[in-house]
């Protein structure tokens, strides 16, 4: 197997690219700046060698804890929990959340084969548990999908027996959207969920 | 920077990757086994470190001369003229031609600034004047796109002057296909270049 054969095969491996694309990524790469074929390879290394889970919220992290699970400036009492640890980054990029994270690693999915033992539930109770905390508040972040729908109701179950607020992120017509786009279920959510117009 | 974004920010440099795929594909990579990404990197720095364009034909190999310059077993008087490299797996796929390969590195592009000098056609010429070759016949293999179609005919004008059979790719109606789908263009070319039906 040649070298490019095997940066394809490599290639192919990624989530959406097919065998296609893997093939005019890796010629891309080949008639390109040798500089650039290096650069992707230390970052991957860089990645390899340096991102583990933070053992506080299992989000990714290059240094022993978190950046925010070690920000004291982070409210400590509230902790919103996500499927996947990139949904932090976009909770973060919406820059209005200034409490703690947790990530499941996952969601309910039993025709995966994906159990309340795969997620890393334990690691949220331990944390609502210690008694150095003081957790007031669990956001559930889960998609809105029927598995992060079940997520969200398993964790309720779960979370019932603490003295915590458990909270869930509304439903709604996403901001810039055209209602005729919007399915019926959106729409009934939004009425349910309909607020007062503040005073301007 | 962290190393995840690091990561992102390479791999959204990649054609038809942009910013939201990219960071799909790091935190992929991110998730699964870390020996994943080490291969990638290893195929990474090998094509940088080895792959190379053959001085002869303009392909990329990892050896000296690539693999279809130095086999004695194809036939040396025939080079199909290609764009790019990628394009020599596509003809060495369907495991008809035998003969040699140039790859010009590009096509007429005057919108994008790319003449003659910009493509291999001066490696070309001096393979065909090489008195050690006997080429007898140049195919022109360049896209049925209208630049890959100036690139032809301006070949086509720089190779008169030789006694060489120059040949372009038939145009027709692709194997497969209904003919409701084929543009007029496609019909009227596979219209002039019918063929006899071969007794069976």
């Amino acid at each position: 197997m040649s070298p490019i054969e095997r940066l394809t095969r490599e290639l192919g491996r990624l989530p959406g690219v097919g065998a296609k694309t893997a093939l005019r990524l890796a010629y891309h790469l080949v008639k390109g700046p040798k500089e650039n074929v290096r650069r992707l390879a230390r970052a991957l290394i860089e990645v390899a060698d340096r991102i583990h889970p933070c053992p506080v919220c299992g989000n990714y992290c290059a240094t022993a804890v978190c950046s925010v699970c070690e920000d004291p400036r982070r409210d400590q009492s509230v902790i919103c929990v996500v499927e996947e640890a990139f949904e932090v980054g976009a909770i973060e990029r919406a820059a209005r959340f200034r409490g703690l994270f947790h990530v499941l690693g996952g969601r309910l999915s039993p025709l995966d084969g994906i159990g309340p033992d795969d997620l890393n539930i334990g690691g949220l109770i331990g944390r609502i548990e210690d008694p150095g905390a003081s957790v007031g508040e669990v956001i559930l972040a889960t998609n809105a999908s029927v598995e992060g729908e079940a997520t969200a109701v398993y964790l309720e179950g779960v979370l019932r027996g603490y003295p915590l607020r458990v909270t869930r992120l509304a439903r709604g017509i996403p901001v810039g959207s055209d209602l005729e786009y919007i399915d019926g279920t959106t729409i009934a959510e939004a009425l349910a969920g309909r607020r007062e117009m503040e005073a301007r």
